[in-house]
C-alpha cells in the first residue's frame, strides 16, 4: 500500500508518544524514520519501527536517556550514548561535529553506547543540508568472516561520506557487506540468484544463491580481502576513539545494541564560494554522466542522485509501504 | 637478486642527488623509496624510480619546488604541491596534519598540484609512527568505468588508514580497483587467471583473464557499484577541499601528475593510555585471528601484519629486486 508523508510521520507519532517519548523526541523520531522511508530505505525506516519498539521493552533502548559528552581534546570529542535512542543521540553527535567544524574547519565526535542509528545515511544528509561534509561510520554485530576464515567475526560496519551541493546533495551509505541480509531475504522470496556472489555456502564455495547464503549468514565482504580489512579498521576507530565496545563485544549479545560510532565533519565553506564547489562537482558528475553504457539504455549515477528521485517520485505518489508491517506498527498503536 | 636495505637507499641517494636534489631531500626520497620496496611493494618502490626520474626530466616533476600552504580555516588547511616531488609534499602535509591533530585532536590538510605520492600507506605509517590514527586519500587518473558505463572515468584513488599500535601499526592501503593493473600484467606474465574477475573485455563481460583486461585497461572497482561509488566521493572530496584537479582534468594530461590528496589526522591519545588502546584493539585482531580457516593452515591477517613480516624478512634475507630494473636504475646512475 502507499501512504502520505504525513499520514506516516502521524502515525509513528503517536507510536512513539504512546512508548513515553517526549513530544518533541516523538516528533524526531518519526520524522527520521518517515523521510528514510520516503527515500525508499524501507528496511532502516518503518520495516525496522516494531523491533525499536521491541529492543525499548526488553530494555535495550533506553527511551529517557540521551548522550552526553564524555571528554574533549580541542576538536575530537567523545560522547557516551547510554543506550538512548540510535536515532537521537547520532544526530545529536553529528549536530555537535557540524557546530564544532563550523569553528575550526573540522571535528570528530565519537559516540560510545549507542543503538543502531537506522539508516547511517541520514547523518551524511543532516551535515550536507548543513552545508558540511560528513564521513561516518558505525560497527554492528558479527555477520561477514575475515577474509580467509569460516565463521563471521566482522560487522558489515556502514560507512557514509556526505558533500553538500545545492543541485542535491552527494552522500555514498554504503554497508561493507556486498549484499544486505535483508536484500538476500528479497531475492530469496523472489526465487532468484543475487547478480553477483554474496555469501558462503555450507562448503565454504562463494555463492550467489540467496537461500545457501542465508543458511550459513556469512555475508561476502564487498572487494573480497579488501572490505575485510576497511571494515576491521572501522570497527578500530570506532573503539578506539569513542572507548566503546567493539563487534566482538557486540557479537556476545543476544541483539545488536552498545555499539560505537564516529561522527567526523568538514566546513568546506571558507575555501571558496558554494558555486566554485558546485562547479568542481559538476564537472565530476559531468564527467562520469557522459559515458556511454554498457547495456544501452542504462544511466549511471553519483552516490545520492537515485535516492532524490525516490524521495520526489514518492511524495508525488506516496510512499510504499509492506502491508504486513504497517499492519503492525497500527497494532502497536492500539496494543 | 636481493639487496639490502643499505646498498638501494645509497644507490638510490646518488641517483637523486644526480638529478639535482638537495641532499636532504636526496636522502629523504632515498629512504622511502627503500623502505617501500623493503616492505615488498617494489611496484610503488624501486620500480617506479625510472618513470619519477623520467618525470623530471620531462618537467612533470620540479626537483625545486614544494608544497606550502595556501589557506587555512582553524584546523583544516590547503596547500599547494606546485608540482614537486609526490613523496616530499605528501610527507610534508601529513607532517603538518599531525602537528596540528597534536594540537586539536583532529586536523585535515588538504594538497592540490602533487605528483605521485608512490605508495600512500608510507603516509600513513608516518602517522601511527608519531602515535596518531591517519586517513588519506589520493584521486588518479581515470583508470575503471563508473559502474554501468563502458569507458574508465574514475580513478582508483587509493585511500589509507593508519592506526597506532606498539605490537605493529595497523595500516589500511587500498586502492579501489580490485586488481592494480601491475597485478593483472603479472599474472598474465605467469600466464595465470585471476582468482576473481578483475574487469572487462572487449565485449563488456566480466572477466578473470588478464590478458583480455590488459587489452580494454577497464578495471573493475571493489564491490561492484560500491567501489565506484566510493571513488567517486573520494575523487569530490579531494577535489572540493584542495581546489584541486579531479581525475576528469588529470585525464585530460599525457601522464598523471597534478593530483589531489587529502590527510587526515587523528590524536587518540588523550582519550586513554597506550596500554588501554593496545587492548582493545588486540581484542578486536584476537577475535578475527581465532577463526578456523576455510581452507587447513591459512590465516586470517589484520592490515599492516603482512607488511610486517616481509619487512622482517627482507632485513634479513635481503630485498628481491628484479634484475632488469636494477640494471636500469643503474643505468640511470652512470648515464
Amino acid at each position: 500500500m502507499n501512504i502520505s508523508l504525513e499520514q506516516l510521520q502521524e502515525t509513528l507519532y503517536k507510536l512513539f508518544l504512546k512508548n513515553k517519548f517526549t513530544s518533541e523526541k516523538s516528533r524526531f523520531l518519526a520524522k527520521i524514520h518517515a523521510e528514510t522511508t520516503l527515500d525508499g530505505v524501507n528496511s532502516h525506516g518503518i520495516n525496522r519501527v516494531p523491533r525499536f519498539i521491541d529492543y525499548i521493552k526488553k530494555g535495550f533502548v533506553k527511551v529517557d536517556e540521551e548522550a552526553e559528552q564524555i571528554s574533549s581534546f580541542g576538536m575530537l570529542e567523545q560522547w557516551d550514548g547510554k543506550l538512548g535512542p540510535g536515532i537521537i543521540n547520532a544526530s545529536k553527535s553529528m549536530n555537535r561535529a557540524i557546530a564544532l567544524a563550523k569553528v575550526s574547519g573540522i571535528a570528530c565526535v565519537a559516540l560510545r553506547n549507542n543503538n543502531h542509528w537506522m539508516r547511517g545515511g541520514t547523518y551524511g544528509w543532516q551535515a550536507a543540508e548543513a552545508g558540511c561534509i560528513a564521513i561516518c561510520f558505525t560497527n554492528t554485530q558479527p555477520n561477514m568472516p575475515p577474509w580467509g576464515g569460516k565463521e563471521s567475526r566482522l560487522g558489515n560496519n556502514p560507512f557514509i561520506v556526505a558533500i553538500p551541493r545545492k543541485e542535491g546533495h552527494i552522500v555514498l551509505d554504503m554497508a561493507m557487506s556486498q549484499f544486505s541480509f535483508g536484500k538476500i531475504h528479497t531475492y530469496k522470496l523472489q526465487n532468484k540468484k543475487l547478480p553477483f556472489p554474496g555469501g558462503w555456502d555450507a562448503q565454504d564455495k562463494l555463492t550467489s544463491d540467496p537461500e545457501k547464503i542465508s543458511e550459513n549468514m556469512r555475508g561476502l565482504p564487498i572487494g573480497y580481502w579488501k572490505g575485510s580489512a576497511f571494515s576491521m579498521v572501522i570497527d578500530m576507530l570506532a573503539t578506539l576513539l569513542s572507548a566503546g565496545d567493539s563487534t566482538s563485544k557486540i557479537g556476545e549479545r543476544s541483539d545488536e545494541y552498545g555499539i560505537s560510532q564516529v561522527f567526523i565533519c568538514m566546513d568546506p565553506n571558507r575555501f571558496g564560494n558554494a558555486d566554485i564547489h558546485e562547479k568542481m562537482l559538476q564537472e565530476i558528475i559531468d564527467y562520469s554522466h557522459d559515458v556511454e553504457p554498457m547495456k544501452p539504455g542504462d544511466k549511471t549515477y553519483y552516490p545520492g542522485e537515485r535516492t532524490l528521485q525516490t524521495r520526489k517520485y514518492n511524495l508525488i505518489h506516496g510512499i510504499p509501504v509492506d502491508d504486513h508491517v504497517w499492519k503492525e506498527v497500527l497494532g502497536l498503536l492500539s496494543e
